[in-house]
């Protein structure tokens, strides 16, 4: 898909598309719809980032919390979400590795009152582990803007899928 | 149920329960859900109103753009959505009239990048026709408003279907 593809899609197209492009969050690329004709893909991505950055605090937590956590058995999980956590073995761990990841996502949450989010297709299971140690005893302010960072990885990634969908995409819409 | 249930919930039960009071936007739900424990339901809903407040001019417009056109045989209409729809005798209409709302709606989203939005559930065809051959020709910021406190009101009736479900709403639910 190119720019000029996304520029001639009707609204509900483009929703469809980019809706989850931030998890549960059609809001944003609605909020954004009306900066059409995007100059390219960078140029979407760029408004969604200012979009995010000029919510209250309390919007950037509400995003936050729009994610699954980490690990869980989770219900309503979009597919997005299952595909990024099994690329990063968080699907394939052993029981043992899991009750740890639960405990730490567990006390990051009881903590910050948001979960804790990290791009996981940029990362393994031992590079979340280790992340998750260290951010679990951060600063909240600093723990927002570390999520909303992860978060903004995150959509560049699936815009990425979107731009040129990979085998394992479209294995994944069959 | 009543307030303090609402105060024991967990995260995940209170987004399953109050996710949709505001059309596909748990981001709102989300992002106010650090204000408990909360004193009542208006609470809640003046919490969510100056949440919406917050935002800036393009995500008033997002969450306007993430409701459904009116009368229209729409893709993922949220159950929330069909149940008002039908309470306005939209999905009773005439073929004759149902052409005549899909046209005004049609040239209102043309006019203000944004569907039209009304709280179906206190009004009647008759009203919904009314108010759209007049907004139609009103100007962007106005008509921005004016969605917003539509989206505001079917806020307000969707939380007191949590709060006291009704015949209508229990049967729904089957």
């Amino acid at each position: 898909m190119d720019i000029n593809t996304v520029n001639a899609l009707t609204y509900e197209e483009f929703l469809e598309i980019f809706g989850n492009v931030v998890e549960k969050c059609p809001i944003i690329p609605a909020a954004i719809w009306a900066h059409r004709p995007f100059k390219s893909f960078s140029d979407i991505e760029a408004q969604i980032s200012e979009f995010i950055d000029s919510l209250p605090e309390s919007g950037k937590e509400g995003i936050l919390r729009c994610h699954p956590d980490l690990s869980l058995p989770a219900v309503n999980l979009t597919r997005d979400s299952v595909d990024e956590q099994r690329a990063a073995g968080l699907v394939s761990m052993s029981s043992g590795e899991r009750a740890l990841l639960l405990d730490l996502c567990a006390r990051y949450r009881q903590r910050f009152g948001f979960p804790f989010v990290i791009c996981a297709r940029a990362n393994s299971t031992e590079t979340i582990g280790r992340a998750l140690r260290d951010r679990v005893n951060g600063e909240r302010a600093q723990e927002r803007d570390r999520g909303i960072e992860e978060v903004k990885k995150i959509c560049s990634l699936r815009m990425r899928q979107i731009l040129q969908p990979t085998a394992e995409h479209s294995t994944n819409k069959l």
